[in-house]
Formats: structure tokens, C-alpha cells, sequence
């Protein structure tokens, strides 16, 4: 049964937003959940000609340490989903290709979040990862990407699972 | 690089805690970032004796719809993951089993939050849900759930297809 919405209000708002919203069980009970309000992310599982996976190691806050990641990011106000993962692959990697959205994936339950899933075929180096990222570019295999999935030491292995099942290489 | 952290302090404090984190870049530029400070949580791939997968359809306040889960949530104060796992399992869908942890998936970027991913197999019914969780338990076949793991309608595919794959259903 669907819950009805009664009511939201910002409880914190900065870099992250957090709502209160109300809801109306079936039973009728007022009950309030609080949701983090974020913005849309993507991430890319990007391949090289020979078929090799373009990832990202950067310094992770939450974590707090060097993840080997999936390039993404943020979708910008005013760009779509495609162009947000081929601007965050070429800044954090250097690597240019065109990606294809394959899905999409639920962030959280507790989050309006949502994740966009994206592949890329073909990625060629054209630059130098841009100044202030402060990422490193790293080529896996196939196989050894699956290793790091298996791993869960990255923030997106949902959209890498997803990426792989799209390209039936699971 | 790993960066050195300089301080934290607690920006928000509810159900939720965002922390404020300031790093020491490797440049010596500092900088913060807003860090979500969460209990970790479990999810379970169930498997009923004739290899059906128990789901559980469920309002999350995040997407705002009724969403077909994988069974979980927070380890409790006190619980170890494993606990916590059979606990929202039984709760949740009525099943009882013997959840085996498979390992852990890092959950964002920007949080703390780890998921601890469990497999649990040849689950039996015991009970109903527990009164007061508005839950219903759903099974799927495994190609069905593959299949619903391809939507992305659900906030725990990481740990679906970390399941799958530790089983070698992929």
C-alpha cells in the first residue's frame, strides 16, 4: 500500500540536504522519515579499444582512503545524464569516448538518489586527467574488474554489475 | 595520496549525522566535505529450499513507491551483522535461515556507511511478518530476480548481484 505524503520540510541544508517528510501509514499513523535530497549522479563502466577498463583512484572522504572507482559524479544543473559522464570521464581520467546510458539503480531507500548507469566502447586517451582532480587513471581487465566488484572496495559496484550484465560479460 | 584529516565536527544530528570533515590535500590545500555518519547495514540474498529468492514489497520514503527489496537494515547496538541480518530477514518476511556474510560493499563516497552483504540458504517459513513492519514477502525465481535487478528497482543491487555472484548464478 502506498504511503500519503502529509508534509516536507528542510532540516539541513548545506553541500548535503536532508527533508523531514511526513507520511500517513495505512493504518493511519502519522510517522516522519528523513531523506537526503541529492541531485542525480552517473558513473561509467568506459572501455579501452582493447577492451580494458578505465577506472579512477582518488581519495575518498566517507571511506577515508584511495578507492579504485568507477569515473562519475554529480549531474550538473543544466546537463543531461550522458554529457555529466562524459565530462566526469574525461576530467578524472583523460579518456574520451561516447557513453550510453544502460539503466538506472535506486541509491537508497532513505534518498530520492539516483544513480544512472552508463557504458562507453572505445574510450581513447586524449588527455592528461584535469588539473585539481587529483585522480589517477587505471586499466583493468575484464577479469580483474569482476575481482574488484567481488572486492565491494568501490562506491558504485551496483552500476559496474549492471554495466557487465548489459554487456553480457557476467 | 592519502589525505591527512585536520578536524571533524557534527553539522546535523537526528536520525541522520552529517559530519564536517577538513582534509589536508596533498598540495596543502584544506578542504571539507559534508560526510554521512551511518550504522552499517545488511542486506540477504534468501533462498527458499526450492532455490526461490524471498523478497519483501515494501513503501520506501526515499523513491516515494513501493519497492521490491532484498530483506535488511541497520546493525543494531549490540548485534553483530549476522544477527542482524537473520533478525530483519524474519521480521521482514516471516523466513528464518542461516544468513552466511559473502562481504561487504562501500555504499557512497561521501559516507561512512559500509553494507554487509549475506546469502542465506534454504529458508523456511516460520511466522508472518511482524506486526507493525507493513511488509510482504514476495518470491521470485533466480532469472526473475535477475531480471529485477536489471530495473534497478531496488536500493540493494549491489549486494543482489554480489550475492549471485558469490552462488555463480551470474
Amino acid at each position: 500500500v502506498l504511503w500519503r505524503r502529509l508534509g516536507e520540510r528542510v532540516a539541513y541544508e548545506r553541500f548535503r540536504r536532508v527533508v523531514n517528510r511526513t507520511f500517513e501509514l495505512p493504518g493511519g499513523q502519522e510517522t516522519d522519515f528523513e531523506v537526503l535530497d541529492g541531485p542525480d549522479t552517473v558513473a561509467v563502466l568506459a572501455l579501452t579499444e582493447d577492451d580494458r577498463v578505465v577506472l579512477v583512484r582518488e581519495f575518498r572522504p566517507g571511506p577515508e582512503d584511495l578507492i579504485l572507482e568507477l569515473p562519475g559524479g554529480l549531474v550538473e544543473q543544466g546537463q543531461t545524464p550522458r554529457e555529466a559522464a562524459r565530462r566526469e570521464l574525461l576530467e578524472e581520467t583523460g579518456y574520451d569516448g561516447a557513453p550510453v546510458e544502460v539503466g538506472t539503480v535506486l541509491h537508497d531507500a532513505y534518498s530520492t538518489w539516483v544513480k544512472h548507469a552508463f557504458v562507453a566502447k572505445s574510450c581513447r586517451k586524449v588527455a592528461e586527467p584535469a588539473e585539481g582532480e587529483l585522480t589517477e587513471p587505471v586499466l583493468l581487465s575484464v577479469p580483474e574488474f569482476r575481482e574488484h566488484l567481488r572486492s565491494g572496495r568501490l562506491t558504485d559496484a551496483d552500476v559496474g554489475y549492471r554495466a557487465l550484465d548489459h554487456l553480457n560479460l557476467l
